[in-house]
């Protein structure tokens, strides 16, 4: 039995190993790249060693970024007292599209999960303490709506706010464009409890 | 609004391209890409530019391969005398699956789709034309069995016949392990039609 040649088995387990690609789409991924110019895949290539080596960390707040501080610490115009606290680089993204927050982030890398054993010093907590020093007047926890987001928010509570700083949560409740009747209960639930007058 | 350092925009960018993958699913792949070991990012960068620049087809089926002529068709142990023609180079995987087939390939790299104005021209048949040297005694076509793998074969056996080869198809009909109740109308058509004394 004969099967690819080597080069191209090499490539299809390395598409395999990424997140959420099997070794059939691995398959139809490599057989594309090999009938690309061969310039676009250099291209391909010189971008993936390119974002791995450029790319560091904020020293600041965590985010991937390439020069430090990031573009947004760095940012005169953003208030440096408003800390929005997300889980991943990705959450930054999403904010930043709605185009209505002018603060500063806080990426923890994850969040706490005592399910998978993942204690509050697996994430960027300490880092966040330490960036309590008296200028930063609220802090916005964004972690998601989940098991794991609301214990990080608890925590993150529970040990900034003896330091004097104001802690507060992103609303939950029924997405905009969304139907009542399809709401599940604990977000209805979320909703009614963080209902305001009108 | 700050979006993704240059670095990462444009590996994101080359995710997108390849096909089945859009933009959030090309963020995600970015994302993990970025927390991987620096030299496993390397090893996938060289992976692309290797397979890109060592494979070739092989000048006698057409094959991906990175020796001339590919590893099936400089196997002595091989019949010649049969050529399987398959649309594909990921047919040619599936066919050596079997492990039953021992005769040579030859990969067309298409059909003749007349909906999408792809003609006799387009795929590798001139060169299938020009292997009928004598020696070949059965082209058994191997196509996709839908309206462009049919024409294709169609055309095929029309331009051998001539030349005196044996020109026969893959049988098509009920799935092994099938369900009579689930098969589509023109599978079962056809199964009706392949049958065969036992």
């Amino acid at each position: 039995m004969e099967l690819y040649p080597v080069a191209i088995e090499k490539l299809i387990e390395e598409f395999a190993k990424l997140p959420g690609i099997g070794y059939k789409t691995a398959q139809r991924l490599t057989l594309y790249v090999l009938n690309l110019p061969r310039d676009e895949v250099d291209e391909f290539a010189n971008a993936l060693v390119k974002a791995r080596g450029t790319i560091k960390y904020c020293s600041v707040c965590g985010n991937y970024t390439d020069t430090d501080p990031c573009a947004i610490c760095s940012n005169p115009n953003r208030d440096k007292s408003t800390v929005c606290v997300v889980e991943e680089p990705r959450d930054v993204i999403a904010m930043e599209k709605v185009r209505e927050y002018n603060g500063v982030y806080h990426v923890l890398h994850g969040a706490i999960s005592p399910m998978s054993g993942k204690g509050p010093d697996s994430i960027r907590l300490r880092e966040l303490i330490s960036r309590m020093n008296g200028s930063i007047k609220e802090v916005i926890v964004a972690t998601n709506p989940n098991v794991d987001g609301e214990a990080t928010a608890m925590y993150i509570s529970k040990i900034l706010k003896p330091l004097g700083v104001k802690v507060t949560r992103i609303a939950h409740g029924i997405p905009v464009g969304g139907d009542l009747e399809y709401a599940d209960e604990i977000t209805l639930s979320k909703a009614l409890e963080g209902r305001r007058e009108i």
